[in-house]
């Protein structure tokens, strides 16, 4: 119960120094970091509370037992091989990524089974994918129309693979997927009939539905949403098609998809780290989401205390996006951060707990961890504000 | 006149081919995309049409032969030492940079002289600054209170160098600088004193007014706001201060920034590419910004056309930003880009001049070209469609 599945802080540790540093020259310095205090970095610093990552994998592993499903969790969020590698130990499935460069650069570093969750339209990529299955067998790619999946039947016999694909199935975002009912089961049966391909079962990402406010709310649109791809699912079973995958979900709805009939695997990312969009959607018994620990900050140092009602700090868009919610300072309040200029923060003051001065530092959740993730070259490791190993993000501006 | 100070294209040319692929291993691969045509490149891709950038260059030189003023162009923009190459050929009389870590990128590519626009506030970091002065006698740093000065002083001295510095005056946005007037005079009056720091003038950088719509509102107000620095760069002048430099402004500015009494060179940096959010601001003669032709672009491919009234592509936030206005479609009307999903790129139809079909490639102007550039690793020179270069962008990231 709870932590099925999940090893000790002690083995996850092992797993994560296993994973540690993993770029090349540029690291070498970072890791000159490890021992020291989290407080002096330099900043913008991308830090990671190891305690608080930790228990998040273990709270999303314990839902899954619980549950009777499975995890596949997505790397897109993380970009970082050590964290994917400290998923696969606390019990995931597999690996979800976004884009066939994040595949590679997955690959190369040894994580499987991977599933990619975005198709491939263009011979290039086509073939890069199936250069990827040639070397990995637990390699599972998507597919949303008839056209690419001849295509990719073609190119799985050009590269003498077999593919693994799953139909992609739109729940009504309509910015990916065919629809559900019977366009999907069509392509699921010619899948399944083409050469060079296997057809193992289905993908339906409701993007949409995460960031819904409020758990009722959030559930019922959820299970609205997933019913036309779950009586797809269970007319491709019934028709006699390979459907042993049916994944999807993510971290606003990881309680939730098991409901679904048929569900097996949710692709959630954020809950490693969390963030002010996602403390914002409100959990099953408050406004603030508590199922996961913010793990991930930013420290940043204030550069500028010279005007009334305000401080400036060094972390701005291109440290932090500009996603709202803004970033959150942690552990004060009556401050308002901003993030709007490129290269400076900007906290306004109204009834603070505390002011800055030039040189404090500070950190702060971020508005949105995957795309402020994806500017970093690597994320420190803390516990207790040590920094403990400095993982390379080595996917980051992998968007091909 | 007019081109005064910028060499032909030719000459140009030859200082961008020196200046080419910078990078290492991972240019070694997308080198080979030289001589393709861009609408095969892997995509999203960030491109750079040359021929616009080079009459960009010589567009931005043309005024400030016409102004007596000198260009001092902003890598932040570009972070590419090549670019930064292409700007000192074509009559820039230094590199400005945001932080001290893109400070050491253009450094080690021998770019300069460099004019760093953000104080150091930290032991770490103005160490780095004095390591960078040993190697470049033309590094300039800027200091906006006493106490940093004097910080900058001892630094220098345990360094064995002389710290050229400049003080960063508010121009009424309150982000950086000292107060103008009696405050900043006292500041320059303690850097002229101090041991081991030469005083070289005065840093005032307005982003707001930046984008002010329409260009006399942009005028009445860049000249209001820098109005006290100028009467204190006056008086540090009367004081028998040095006062050779007084930087400042950018492509919203760049031909008003010369009516300043004493302004002396232009930190333009977005000149180069142009973006959305610079278009709309309106030019003297129109409500689109025409003196700059945007050059820079987002390749992206066409990965779902099922839904009618919209197709998704492969450019979403991690490959464009969420920045506002959103991202402009070459070549085509009747359409809406939105880059609000983190992995995909949203095209609304509203009576379009074409459709799309899955696999189909197109091109954006960015939002803003600032934050987008930071999300590359490269960018791909194009004429004529045709890759005839492909650039580092060395400094991406560094935000440090």
């Amino acid at each position: 119960m709870g932590t099925a599945g999940v090893a000790g802080a002690g083995a996850l540790w092992t797993a994560s120094a296993e994973g540690g540093v993993t770029a090349g020259r540029e690291d070498d310095n970072a890791s000159r970091a490890i021992g020291t205090s989290k407080w002096d970095l330099e900043t913008p610093a991308l830090c990671v509370d190891l305690d608080r990552l930790e228990r998040n994998l273990a709270a999303l592993q314990a839902q899954m037992s619980r549950a009777g499903i499975a995890s596949r969790p997505h790397a897109k969020t993380h970009k970082c091989p050590a964290i994917a590698r400290l998923q696969l130990a606390s019990g995931a499935i597999g690996i979800c990524v976004a884009k066939i460069s994040e595949a590679e650069v997955m690959a190369s570093h040894g994580i499987g089974p991977l599933l990619l969750t975005t198709s491939n339209v263009t011979p290039d990529k086509i073939r890069r994918a199936m250069r990827v299955r040639t070397w990995n067998k637990d390699f599972v790619q998507p597919v949303d129309t008839e056209a690419n999946a001849r295509d990719l039947s073609a190119a799985a016999g050009e590269a003498g693979v077999t593919a693994d694909v799953v139909v992609d199935v739109d729940p009504g975002g309509h910015r990916s997927g065919i629809q559900p009912g019977a366009p999907a089961l069509a392509l699921a049966q010619l899948v399944d009939q083409l050469p060079n391909l296997t057809l193992r079962g289905m993908l339906c990402y409701d993007g949409g539905t995460q960031h819904v406010a409020g758990f009722a709310a959030r559930r019922a649109q959820a299970l609205e949403r997933l019913a036309p791809a779950a009586e797809t699912f269970a007319a491709m079973t019934r028709a006699g098609l390979s459907a042993e995958i049916f994944s999807g979900g993510g971290t606003g709805t990881y309680n939730i998809d098991h409901e679904t009939a048929g569900f097996t695997d949710v692709q959630a990312g954020s809950y490693v780290f969390m963030d002010a969009q996602y403390l914002a959607i409100g959990g099953s018994s408050g406004d603030v989401y508590t199922d996961f620990e913010p793990s991930l900050t930013v420290v940043t140092t204030v550069l500028n205390a010279t005007y009334e009602g305000r401080a400036t700090t060094d972390a701005g868009a291109k440290a932090l996006t500009i996603n709202r919610p803004t970033a959150i300072v942690v552990g004060e309040t009556g401050m308002a951060y901003s993030s709007g200029s490129d290269e400076f923060g900007t906290i306004q003051y109204d009834g603070p707990s505390r002011t800055y001065k030039v040189g404090d530092r500070l950190e702060v959740i971020v508005p949105h961890c995957d795309p402020v993730v994806n500017l970093y070259d690597r994320v420190y490791g803390t516990r207790a504000d040590r920094v403990e190993t400095v993982w390379g993000i080595a996917a980051r501006g992998q968007s091909q």
